[in-house]
């Protein structure tokens, strides 16, 4: 007798507000990415992304969140920079643990699949 | 004050052997247009895709799953067909079953999301 298969799911999530897309893995590695560099071009430039590109993104993202979730410095000593404010980091936390508590699900439904 | 955004989660899942996709949306759509017209070809067609890129893609059902999901009819009177087996029949029942339960979770999350 052949041995059964072993089968795994798998899953993506997105955030939409109403048919717009807000949020998904990608777009929380930029903001990641830009909180880490302090800068959209650094972040762009990591993700193999056209500094357009990523620009545009963010400028989405901030119209779709309820308040900005990337600002910019003004330039001074070191020149200015871009940040994520409190609202942009805890959105980030709370998509973390949202992936997390879909993978935990996903786990056991998993373990229970039976095709 | 602006009134708060709206946000919903949205999701796909996939069903992989090891690193092999199995089953995702796309394939199950096939397969349930292969079992009404009874044919790869039409099945195809509705889809948009061409036939040998549905024939390949049942040919890799076919050998992800523990037992054959597609099978040819030999021709006589009406010249053949492909239809769908038992287990075919029985794993696009479970898919289902699998999003339906995946998508009530995350309907909860959507409710408790705070963005």
């Amino acid at each position: 007798m052949k041995k059964a298969k072993k089968y795994h799911i798998d899953f993506r999530i997105w955030i939409y507000t109403e048919k717009d897309k807000f949020l998904g893995k990608g777009r929380v590695e930029l903001l990641e990415r830009i909180d880490k560099t302090g800068s959209i071009y650094n972040a762009a430039k990591e993700m193999k992304m056209s500094y357009r590109q990523a620009w545009q993104m963010v400028k989405e993202i901030n119209e779709r969140a309820n308040t900005p979730l990337v600002e910019k410095k003004l330039g001074g000593k070191g020149g200015g920079g871009t940040f994520l404010t409190e609202a942009g980091k805890d959105v980030i936390t709370k998509f973390h643990k949202l992936q997390n508590k879909v993978k935990t699900f996903i786990l056991e439904e998993s373990k229970k699949l039976d095709l």
